[in-house]
């Protein structure tokens, strides 16, 4: 079983199968939120030192960030926005961009070893992509789709993670244990299959190859109510099949607690010490409140 | 994949791996229950009603009555409670005591197909167990125990299923739907690799036999802080390996929405219809509250 290592200019943290679930803080990200994203076009950051606090306070170990936003210089948004998120945390950052010149920007401002979110098994994006997360010793989150389709099938999603794995390994000198594959986590509402083919697809992962995985979990909930108890049984799920990180909401207790759960159960958080600390650090809080 | 058919006199339930997850009340036993125990020695049965409507409540599907008090007439008072149940509530019962006689009693009371809990694979409890189950045209609960052991490791408890599956069929005539394998449920804080293994034994059965399966699903979380997150982890965890009910506390929303959440995404719920409709009776009602 492979772990991957990402760093912070002072702090390190291990994705692996025996370790604690990865908890990747979605939130900064202007994808649906309008506000952000006319701030982001003004050139005003601010809103991204109070996302990194709730989801630093929310138990984040890594923060994703992404400046997609339409009619801007995004490599250099992204850019400034990994200065500015480095100034207010430790916390390693995955750099989340379909741009390839923003990736550049955002790995080349970055101190640490980042993560880059993402890669595909596309050849083009493969040629593209690649030779970056090498030049800059990052990881890199890879999703098995080509330019044909993405393949609902487990079957057909673990051949195209077969070909990341072997390209990457082979012909850009990435080392296995920095590919994590996103096994594509998609709306239950469209599709009342996708979660068990995501299941299939994260255990064959585990099993042939020992990698580790991570997804955009709150895709799963989309269009459907009371999705932060959907999101909590999906990621334990998950959890179980073998899942090991997710691009997530950090900022949300009734989430993250469900993954410490998790970890604890299947023994990561050995005889529950983190489980317990935190329950103390709760009561603790409530017994000094007014 | 097998189903395994429950009834009551009027309401029958179905088990099986596209099915919603089969809900069985724990309540009603007196196991860490003091004053319970008091009224049951003193032949005050009421607490068993007001058990039976929070379980119906919650949202139960199968309710699990076990009278297991020491020094009481265990077979005469099982009756009694199952005639009581059955006088408040359709749902079918899961007869539950360690005494045959008093499981023959319950048998002989109840009014439609019940669950036996339960038989091991112990020869001398398949032989006195197994001809009741064939006789009241029952199903059972099975555990993959023997006289030597509890075993831990998920390859020993499969032969013990393998083992109990061939003498419940072949020596005593029983169908092999009708067989439910408890693969053993234990608390976590004694033991952090006993998740683990149960998942494993899970996904066994599922792969090999393709038989329904529960479990005492609140055993895991006993002796920790937290117990109802946990337990919510601990189900969707199974489930997604393959549990197909529970004898588990129906009486707490968090638990049993979390096990209907997983139901939408293992596609049992199909579009989450059960999901949303839930939630629009939940607003309805908080609508209406003054």
């Amino acid at each position: 079983m492979h772990t991957t290592v990402l760093r912070s200019a002072t702090r390190e943290v291990t994705l692996g199968h025996d370790r604690r679930f990865c908890v990747i803080g979605e939130r900064i990200n202007p994808t649906g939120r309008r506000l952000f994203q006319e701030q982001l076009r003004a050139g005003d950051l601010s809103a991204i030192e109070r996302d990194v606090a709730a989801q630093v306070a929310g138990g984040a170990d890594v923060l994703d960030v992404n400046m997609g936003v339409p009619l801007t210089d995004e490599p250099d948004l992204l850019g400034r926005a990994i200065r500015l998120v480095q100034s207010c945390t430790d916390l390693p950052i995955c750099i989340d961009s379909s741009v390839v010149e923003a990736l550049e920007a955002g790995l080349a401002a970055y101190e640490g070893r980042a993560l880059v979110n993402s890669v595909t098994a596309e050849d083009e994006r493969m040629e593209l992509i690649l030779p970056l997360v090498k030049k800059y010793d990052a990881a890199v989150i890879a999703l098995p789709n080509d330019a044909d389709e993405i393949p609902m099938e487990s079957t057909k999603r673990l051949r195209l993670v077969d070909k990341i794995v072997e390209v990457a390994t082979s012909e850009y000198g990435i080392a296995i244990a920095d590919i994590v594959i996103d096994p594509l986590a998609m709306p239950i509402g469209a599709d009342p299959t996708v979660v068990c083919s995501f299941l299939e697809t994260v255990e064959g992962i585990r099993t042939k190859h020992g990698l580790n995985t991570t997804c955009g979990a709150s895709n799963v909930s989309f269009g459907m109510p009371e999705r932060h108890q959907l999101g909590a049984a999906f990621l334990t799920m998950a959890m179980g099949a073998g899942l090991t990180s997710a691009i997530m909401d950090a900022r949300t207790p009734a989430i993250v607690e469900a993954v410490r759960a998790a970890d604890v159960l299947l023994g990561n958080d050995e005889w529950g010490m983190a489980w317990i600390g935190a329950h103390r650090a709760r009561q603790a809080a409530a017994a000094a409140a007014p």
